[in-house]
């Protein structure tokens, strides 16, 4: 689910940084093999802005590295190359206030993995209000597993105010599916996880404009905002270092743990309910974030080229 | 589902309460007419303990008369005589300290409402912790409508700590029925009261101990705690008559207009599927709150017969 990569995310943001202005940047997977360090990922995607993260935050930036790492190390071997076009993989508007990236890897054929996603923008606002930086890193699994997909998203809204979504998304019903509910959420200790940052008083619990999209997350899914008023940058930048990154790296391994675990195969008769399940999220996800915002952020052009690449690796 | 039907209810309860003390009190919803007004009803019911709320907070007592009165004005032609026999309408622990009511009217052949329970629980806690009050009205709507539940439930768990669930519980995956979403949630502006409550500064957001039960809650569900440490008894008396009374009984006129309103019908080769979410729902619901918890709290003959009379309305 994209529900950071597009310019702005409305579901996400507060409703006064939601029509936020031009200019996004992006970055992604490198292609590079499992045994590839983060850096040597960013020179062989082309040395240029990928990996960079230029507007970030120190801890911001080196979470997505280690998380971009940490997915190359852990399913590089299930992933084909990125095949997104370069003028999709760097993108900007007209006036190169706003910036986008975006990388996409796809599970090769025996693997349960279908693509892994990630993006970094950057958005200027319009009024001066500062500008809006958006990260994310996405898995999704094939209709052969229910194994629940991966996202992270780290939205910096201001110095000092920070959105996180961090969840294992259920490809199934949990109240119908007890099971599922079992074997994804509740043996694999990730309420803990939740738990652990819900105890930072500068967290609290994020309520997405969405009514879909709470619908979607899980019952263990971490949707906070973190508002480090007194603390300042350096607060947000603990809270980053010591507790969004470290959780986030432990969920992910949960669920590579899980893409490689060989468990959770769907059978053939079972797979139609889970695509289309799957398919009315992303779809949503599509019209939430992408299809009204990107033309207003980019232009029709750009955004057309954005999502033509996005809608055909989403299948929708 | 009688989430807070049972003595007590572990998932909606903070940890140190919720293995608390045996007593409780029940009250229930009177056979009366619709034109009945409450204090009518508790008198047809008997004169005794119905509709009294000895332990409660005056406008905790108000809110529940009222809605309950609300119910029976709108829904009263569509449900039968409370057929609970009157040792399970009122029952108690060997002490006398824990008490409860428990009354059901089952709804007429050709309503679409399956039955509408309620009841209050009076638990004193054994360290002299004080005491547990909860009060639960719940509405079951027949697998021939997909009109969504009802559920309140107020618990006091001590002078100035208070947590409530007010809810329309979907009977569908709202990720798989974005349509059903929008015409019980979205259309229904349920979410500008979720925010209303929402924006009072003594109410935070509760996590159930209960995964699944989290994932029962609908997008808009109100599932909140009222800490009013400083505002005192006051504080949480003014919170419960200007905002929980009116919010509640604002969504209860919303799902009762939804019960009369004629829509919401599924097709005969739909129902099993609505059957069986609602059967997991309610078998959890028993699983969490009462069998466990009811014999401890009065007993195993008590719970039995209080249990067989649940298991027989929820058809588990």
């Amino acid at each position: 689910m994209a529900f950071t990569l597009s310019p702005p995310p409305p579901h996400l943001l507060p409703p006064k940084t939601s029509r936020a202005g031009p200019s996004f940047i992006c970055h992604s997977l490198s292609s590079s093999s499992s045994s590839s360090t983060p850096y040597s990922m960013g020179q062989k995607m082309g040395g240029s802005k990928l990996m960079e993260f230029p507007h970030l935050l120190d801890p911001h930036r080196d979470t997505m590295i280690s998380l971009i790492s940490a997915v190359e190390n852990c399913l590089g071997s299930h992933l084909l190359p990125s095949s997104v076009p370069p003028d999709v993989e760097y993108y900007q508007n007209e006036s190169g206030t706003s910036q986008g990236t975006l990388c996409v890897r796809c599970g090769i054929d025996s693997s349960p993995v279908d693509f892994v996603l990630a993006s970094w923008l950057h958005l200027e606002q319009p009024t001066g209000g500062g500008a809006l930086d958006i990260t994310n890193i996405a898995g999704y699994m094939k209709s052969s597993t229910e194994v629940p997909h991966f996202q992270f998203e780290l939205v910096q809204c201001s110095p000092t105010y920070f959105i996180l979504f961090l969840d294992l998304i259920p490809r199934r019903d949990t109240v119908s599916h007890p099971d599922y509910l079992k074997t994804f959420y509740e043996d694999t200790q990730l309420e803990a996880r939740r738990q652990r940052l819900g105890q930072l008083p500068e967290v609290q619990p994020y309520f997405s404009s969405s009514l879909y999209f709470r619908g979607v997350v899980s019952p263990t899914g971490i949707l906070v905002s973190i508002k480090c008023e007194d603390g300042g940058k350096e607060r947000v930048e603990e809270i980053i270092r010591d507790h969004i990154g470290p959780i986030s790296n432990e969920v992910a391994g949960i669920w590579m743990d899980m893409c490689v675990g060989g468990g959770g195969e769907v059978r053939e008769a079972e797979r139609a309910e889970l695509e289309k399940r799957d398919s009315l999220i992303k779809r949503k996800a599509i019209e939430m974030d992408l299809s009204s915002s990107l033309p207003k952020q980019f232009g029709q052009e750009v955004a057309d080229r954005v999502l033509r690449v996005i809608r055909s690796v989403y299948k929708t």
